[in-house]
C-alpha cells in the first residue's frame, strides 16, 4: 500500500458535529507559546504555587502502600461522603432540599469539578435548553453549554440583580456560577446572593454554585447559597486549595436523585476518583491553609496595587486571579494585547474566553511577587501603548 | 417554607432525554447485591487479586514525594507518550497509519480506557450512525452506543468474518472489539484477524482494538490488528494488568488529527489522567507480569474443567473471564439463573449485559482456588436445576 491509498490517511469528514462544537484552541495556544519561551514570567497558571500539605501526601502514600488502587463505589467512598456531608452542613451551612442533615447519599464524588460540571450538563441539558451564566464565567462553562447546545443568558457579575430580573424566566434549566470566581475573583457577598433569592424563587430555578476556590476567602465574605436557597447543587473540591489539580477530586450536594443520575453517567465515562485521592480528600478536609490564605492576600494586594491606577479593575476578594479590563477597548483588544504581553515574556489569558465583552484578561497571582512585580512592570508600558 | 414546597422537590422531568439512555441498573444491581451479602463467593470482580507490583508502587509514591500532582498537558506527560510509543511499535508491531514510526503526537493518555472509549464515541459518533460490535462485548460499548445514539450491528465471536461479511458497509463508522475479550477471554489469532482484513479495506472500515487484556495472553496468541492493517485506532491501559483499576490510566494510538481531537474533548471532560499514574505507567511498561499470568492461566485451567461438562464453554485463552453458557436457555435465563447464584451466595455478572443472547453468565477467575472450587460446584449444582 503506498501513502496515497486512502484507508492510510484520516479524514476529517469522519469527526461527529458535537466534537466540533467546543473549540480549545484559544485557552491552548497560550499554554503552547508558554512551552515554546524560556523561563517567561507566567501569570496564567491556575493552580496553587505551594505543595501539597505533608498530611494530605502522606494519606496518599498511606493509600499507596495499602494496595488501596482499586476502583470504588463509582460515587465514591462512602466514608469520604459521609464526611463531606458533615463539612458542607459545618461550615457551610447546607442541608438537605428538604431540610434534612445532608447525607452521604447527596453527596457525589467525581474526579474534579469538571466532571461535576461535564455530568451536570449530561444529566440536564437537552439541546435548546436555556441557561444562565454570569459573565466574566469560567470558560469550561461556556465550552460544556456548547457543546450540549444550550442556550445561555449572561447576566453581568456587577449587575446580577438587575440582569438576571431581565433574563429569568420558568423554563431555565439552571443558573449556574462561581464564587470565588474564576476568572476575576469576586465573591458575591451576603447580601447580594440574598438579593436574589426572590427572583430564583418566583422561577423556581435550579441554582449550580461552584465553590471550588472556597478557602481563598481573603475578607471572609465567601457564603454558600445553598444555605439559604435550598435549590441548589453545591460543588466543591480540592484540586485549587491543596495544590492537587492533577489528582482529580471534586464533589457536588445534590438530591438523591441527582446523585444517582450523575453515578450513572459517570459508570460510563469517568468511572470513579483515583483511590488514593480520595482517601487524601478525607485528610485534606481538616487542613488549615490560612498561612497560604493570607500569604495570597498579600499578594493580591500588591498586584492590585502596581494595576488599579492603569486599568480598570474591580479588586478580587478571592480565589488567585485579578481580571484587568483595559480602559480603551475595542474588538479584538483581548487577544491583541495578550500577544503583545507574550511577545514581552508575559504570560497572560486573554479575557475573550471568559466574557462577551472586549478588553480583559486574566492575571493568575500564583506565583512570586518578583514575577507579579516584573509583570507588572510591562503590562503597565502595554497599557500605555494602547492606551 | 413547607416540604410541599415544590422548590423542595426535585421534578426527575428535569432529566435530558440523553441521560436516559443509559441504564447503569442491572450491573449495579450485582454490586449492591455483593455489598449486602456477607462474605460471598464473589466471581463478578473485573480486576486482579494481586497487589499492585512494588516497583509500581514506588513510581506513584516518588511522584507525590516529589509534588508531581499537578495536571499535566491534556494529552499526557511527554514521556510517557514516547515510552508507549516506542511499547506499541517493538512489542505490538505498529506504526503510523502511513507507515512511519509512532511518534509521541499519535499518543493520547487518558484516565482508563473508558475514558478512550468516551472519547472515541464523542468524536466520531453523530447519533444514527453505525457501527459494529462483537457479541460478547464490553457492556461500555453497548451503554456509550445507545447513548450517542449509534445503531450496533452485532456480529458473533464465533462467526466473526461470517458476520463481518454480512454487516459491513461503506457508512460503517467504526468496528469495535477487545481481544483478549471482556467478558469472554476470547482472543482473536492472527488467523481470524487477517481473514476479516479484506472485508475491512473493501469498505475502507475503521477499527478500534482494545488491547486492555494483553498481558492476559495464556498461549501467546495475542495480535495487534493495527500491524497489519494500520486503519486501526489501539487503546491499552494499565489498570487491569498491573491492578490500577482506581488509579485510571489507559491511551490510544490514533493518528494526530484524533488525537487532537480527543485532547479537545478531554479538556472539558477529563482534564488529565493523574499526574502520579503517569509516572507509574512510564514505570509499569517495563515490568515483567509473567509468573502472575501463569498463575492465572492455573486457575483458568481450573474452573474451565469444572465447568466444561455442564455449560456450553468456549475456553477463554487471555483475560480473567469466563463466560458459560446455559444448555437449555430461555429468555431470561440470565437473569433468573443470577440471581439464583446470588441467593447461594455466588456473585456471577448476568451475561445479558454483555450480550444479544440469552442463558449466558461471566465469571472472573481473579479469585483464589478455593473460592473457584466452591462457587463451581454450586453454579453446576444450579446447572442441573436449569436443564
Amino acid at each position: 500500500m503506498t501513502v496515497e491509498n486512502p484507508l492510510l490517511q484520516f479524514n476529517p469528514a469522519l469527526f461527529s458535529r458535537g466534537s466540533s462544537r467546543i473549540n480549545a484552541s484559544q485557552i491552548r495556544k497560550v499554554f503552547d507559546l508558554a512551552a515554546q519561551r524560556k523561563d517567561p514570567i507566567n501569570l496564567s497558571i491556575g493552580q496553587p504555587d505551594f505543595p501539597v500539605p505533608p498530611e494530605v501526601k502522606q494519606a496518599m502514600i498511606t493509600a499507596i502502600e495499602q494496595n488501596q488502587t482499586a476502583y470504588t463505589q463509582t460515587q465514591g467512598l462512602y466514608s469520604l461522603r459521609e464526611r463531606l456531608a458533615q463539612k458542607l452542613q459545618e461550615e457551610n451551612g447546607i442541608r438537605s432540599w428538604s431540610g434534612h442533615d445532608l447525607s452521604p447519599e447527596e453527596i457525589m464524588v467525581s474526579p474534579g469539578v469538571s466532571a461535576s460540571l461535564y455530568l451536570l450538563f449530561s444529566i440536564f441539558i437537552n439541546p435548546g435548553d436555556e441557561i444562565i451564566l454570569v459573565d466574566p464565567y469560567f470558560l469550561m462553562y461556556e465550552g460544556l453549554a456548547n457543546y450540549f447546545q444550550a442556550k445561555i443568558h449572561f447576566v453581568r457579575e456587577t449587575h446580577l440583580l438587575e440582569d438576571l430580573e431581565k433574563v429569568a424566566h420558568e423554563k431555565i434549566k439552571f443558573f449556574l456560577f462561581s464564587s470565588p470566581s474564576n476568572p476575576t475573583g469576586n465573591i458575591f457577598d451576603e447580601q447580594t446572593l440574598k438579593s436574589i433569592v426572590p427572583v430564583l424563587e418566583r422561577y423556581g430555578i435550579l441554582a449550580i454554585a461552584d465553590e471550588i476556590y472556597e478557602k481563598f476567602d481573603f475578607e471572609k465574605a465567601h457564603v454558600s447559597l445553598a444555605s439559604f436557597y435550598p435549590r441548589t447543587i453545591t460543588l466543591n473540591g480540592f484540586s485549587k486549595s491543596y495544590a492537587l489539580t492533577g489528582m482529580r477530586l471534586g464533589y457536588a450536594a445534590a438530591p438523591r436523585d441527582v446523585v444517582e443520575k450523575m453515578a450513572t453517567i459517570q459508570q460510563y465515562t469517568f468511572v470513579c476518583a483515583p483511590q488514593p485521592t480520595q482517601q487524601a480528600g478525607l485528610r485534606a478536609v481538616s487542613v488549615d491553609l490560612s498561612h497560604h490564605i493570607q500569604d495570597y492576600k498579600e499578594r493580591r494586594d500588591l498586584i492590585y496595587g502596581l494595576l488599579k491606577d492603569h486599568f480598570t479593575i474591580h479588586k478580587p476578594s478571592g480565589a488567585f486571579y485579578i481580571f484587568p479590563w483595559l480602559k480603551n477597548a475595542g474588538p479584538d483588544t483581548s487577544q491583541k494585547f495578550s500577544q503583545r504581553a507574550v511577545e514581552e515574556n508575559v504570560l497572560i489569558v486573554p479575557g475573550n474566553i471568559f466574557t462577551q465583552r472586549p478588553g480583559g484578561f486574566r492575571i493568575s497571582f500564583a506565583t512570586s511577587r518578583e514575577k507579579l512585580e516584573a509583570g507588572a512592570k510591562i503590562l503597565v508600558q502595554l497599557a500605555n501603548e494602547f492606551a
